[in-house]
């Protein structure tokens, strides 16, 4: 079997070729990790700035973890509002100016900003990352109107009645623990941010110890890493500096979990009541965290409950029945927690036989686990979708930021594929077992007095 | 200037060399079209076969045209639920064991069924595509279970307000037309829709005609070409044989434009009360045409209007005003009509202010047309944007089906570049004159009675 290659912390270089590609790490004293996956037939490069903080890591009431809630999301945005150098409006037009694909995106552990251009934006594309990064101003002013953004992004997410139920869903599995909260904070908290607070919480948080660039496609690995590093020593901010030794920070080393994530404890149904034509519907529980090594059973298992228009809940729902147009079940992995669900959309008058469904084939799961064709079956998909996903630079550069984020190991996709492969039927029924023996936590959002919604 | 392909319709085959890519075009006898562009450094290929029908097509009260309204959609769904050799299950199967990705779509002027899987792939996808496509029993169970999977789709789109503002601009700008009409119809003409009528559409519409097959990425025309006679050769309806001549069908040569699409003769405000946080606003007016000599002239201006962060509507509304979110100008086109529209979601005590913009903006691109910079920066965004898109075998491949579909013109990249390069400041200003001097439609969605909004 093939292992998947471990990113130590301390081994400043490591370049292995793994499947069609051709992947270079360098640690740099300083503590910056810069990883490279070289595409030799692309003729474009995505570039992503990956920080190891998320909204897990704010806690207002701490010293030592300022940001109030929301206020890691709120730095993403104000990151694109100007540095000594460049205003908003020159970062603006410098991506567009080029035809560059970029964005931000923040999530529970990390933060990411990143670009997809052809190969000869490459060099203007990660300096106008780096300084965006190492050199914020958080003008006043700028701070104040974006507020009004997010606010409306808050609003537009709250239109969303899926969205509604997926954030209530995290809220109600992970209970008090800041897994539980929404990325984005709530209108409450972000009405109360100010500036100064977001300020500390970037300085105390964005260091080479905690930035991660990775890039894949038509990339230079030195030059990437020569790049960044004068970019770095570049920056008004002293805390940029790369002559002085840090040590990088990966979440799954971290000393001691102080807050342990709550496990549910007894089954729960929560209705939020909102006029609509379909009930969102999810139900789940905890499930594996992102180093679990019943990951690859969970794989399987999930592909065949509910990952795709061959699997059961599909059939059983949509197929067979015509009681919704979507139906599916997930997995959501974390250092320390998993979350574990299933969701539909469906009329209320339809949403009791879609639980009923969605209860019994995750039982079904647990006691007699999949068939041999579904084994195979889902082995295929795995094998496909993943080759045609990692065509895409894209996924490439994520797959690298999130291997050195997380556990700080890095399958090829031979390896990975291994592992799957070696998937007993037992494992799947455990892991099945595990997840239909929890104690339930079902939400459901829309109007939900015209719903019949057991209780148990 | 680098002149498009033309692809006329009695020239059976056609082999040029496009940008990065290689293309090849067959019409066969039988009427059916096969493009294809053949991407060296592909291990991977898009396959989609288009029927050139959509919603606009549908007339129930008209014996030549059957298909009752959202009969196109019904029938798109229709055709994954079976044929006399493969039943559903193993259509989703088939597809999902070789971790395929795969869907359909129905637009108001084409039908796309389409498949993107590795290239030792290939043949099976090719053959599940026209199995489905030639061979549909339109099973009357199946027609019953879909009937309730289309109505909850229906319910999905009906819950998120952004669509139903974009369903209701349209029916506002195109009237009765039935370029107004939604896609997938309503819950009544679903309710009342019957499998005789869905099956008529599908043997009047459906056949070699009107079928156009494009693949790009590691494709091989000559096979492709193959396997498509001999799938239409075996299919169990006559009507597909390949031994019968006819003249393949594209809109654009349509003999008659029977039913000329209305153009709005007087300003309007339509609001339609949904609770709701944000205020789904689109304001617009009758755009133009697919094949209109002006589009490259309205690509630049919308471009600088509201086509990225830059833009002056993302700058005006957003990045200045912290107004919106989202804020962007967009068009569609169409063979005989096109629309023209912004979109903004606000909270409603701000969506007077972000339509006063939206005007005023409008008005300004008119008056004063762009500057030297903007241009500059408008080009290369197309430029850039394009040569990302188009290293997706995806793309490639829609657009070979368009272009076959739409006006017969085929643009590499160099040659719609140099399009837009030629674009004048005076084009530019007239085009955005005959917008802003056109009736205005505006649609508002969400909870108007918190909103001002203007009748004039």
């Amino acid at each position: 079997m093939r292992d998947p290659i471990l990113l130590p912390l301390d081994l400043p270089e490591l370049a292995v070729d793994l499947s069609g590609g051709d992947v270079r790490r360098t640690v740099h004293p300083s503590g910056l990790r810069v990883l490279t996956e070289r595409m030799p037939a692309s003729r474009s490069v995505s570039i992503g700035f990956w920080v190891g903080v998320g909204s897990r890591d704010e806690q207002a009431e701490r010293s030592d973890a300022p940001g109030s809630l929301g206020s890691t999301h709120f730095l993403e945005h104000l990151l694109f509002k100007g540095t000594p150098t460049r205003d908003a409006y020159e970062i603006a037009t410098g991506f567009d100016r080029i035809g560059a694909e970029h964005n931000a995106l923040t999530a529970k552990e990390y933060t990411c900003y990143y670009a997809k251009v052809r190969d000869a934006d490459f060099e203007q594309a990660v300096t106008s990352l780096a300084d965006m990064v190492t050199n914020s101003v958080l003008d006043t002013n700028e701070f104040e109107t974006e507020r009004g953004v997010i606010l409306e992004e808050l609003a537009m997410a709250a239109d969303d009645l899926a969205d509604v139920a997926n954030e209530r869903f995290f809220e109600e599995v992970f209970g008090d623990h800041p897994l539980g909260r929404p990325i984005g904070g709530n209108a409450e908290t972000i009405l109360a941010a100010n500036r100064d607070d977001v300020d500390r919480h970037y300085h105390h948080r964005y260091d080479p110890s905690t930035l991660v660039i990775t890039a894949a496609g038509a990339v230079d690995h030195d030059r990437l890493v020569a790049l960044a590093l004068a970019a770095l020593d570049a920056s008004h901010e002293e805390r940029w500096r790369t002559n002085v030794s840090r040590v990088p920070v990966r979440r799954a080393t971290a000393e001691v979990v102080e807050n342990a994530v709550p496990v549910c404890s007894s089954q729960r149904v929560v209705k939020v009541d909102r006029p609509s034509e379909q009930i969102n519907l999810l139900l789940g529980t905890n499930g594996l965290p992102t180093g679990d090594p019943r990951r690859f059973a969970f794989g399987i298992m999930n592909s065949v409950l509910g990952g795709g228009m061959s699997s059961r809940l599909f059939q059983e729902i949509r197929e067979k029945r015509g009681l919704a147009y979507t139906a599916y079940s997930f997995g959501a992995s974390y250092t320390d927690a998993g979350l574990f669900g299933i969701y539909a959309g469906s009329a209320p008058e339809k949403t009791a036989a879609v639980l009923e469904v969605s209860k019994n084939e995750l039982a079904r799961m647990a006691a007699d686990g999949i068939t041999e064709e579904e084994f195979e079956r889902s082995l295929g998909q795995i094998a496909g979708s993943s080759a045609l996903a990692l065509e895409d630079s894209d996924t490439r550069m994520g797959r690298l930021a999130r291997a050195e984020l997380g556990t700080g190991e890095l399958y090829d996709l031979d390896a990975s594929l291994e592992r799957f492969e070696a998937v007993t039927a037992e494992e799947i029924t455990s892991v099945a077992s595990m997840l239909a023996e929890s104690p339930l936590t079902v939400v459901a959002v829309g109007d939900v007095a015209k719903a019949v919604i057991p209780e148990q």
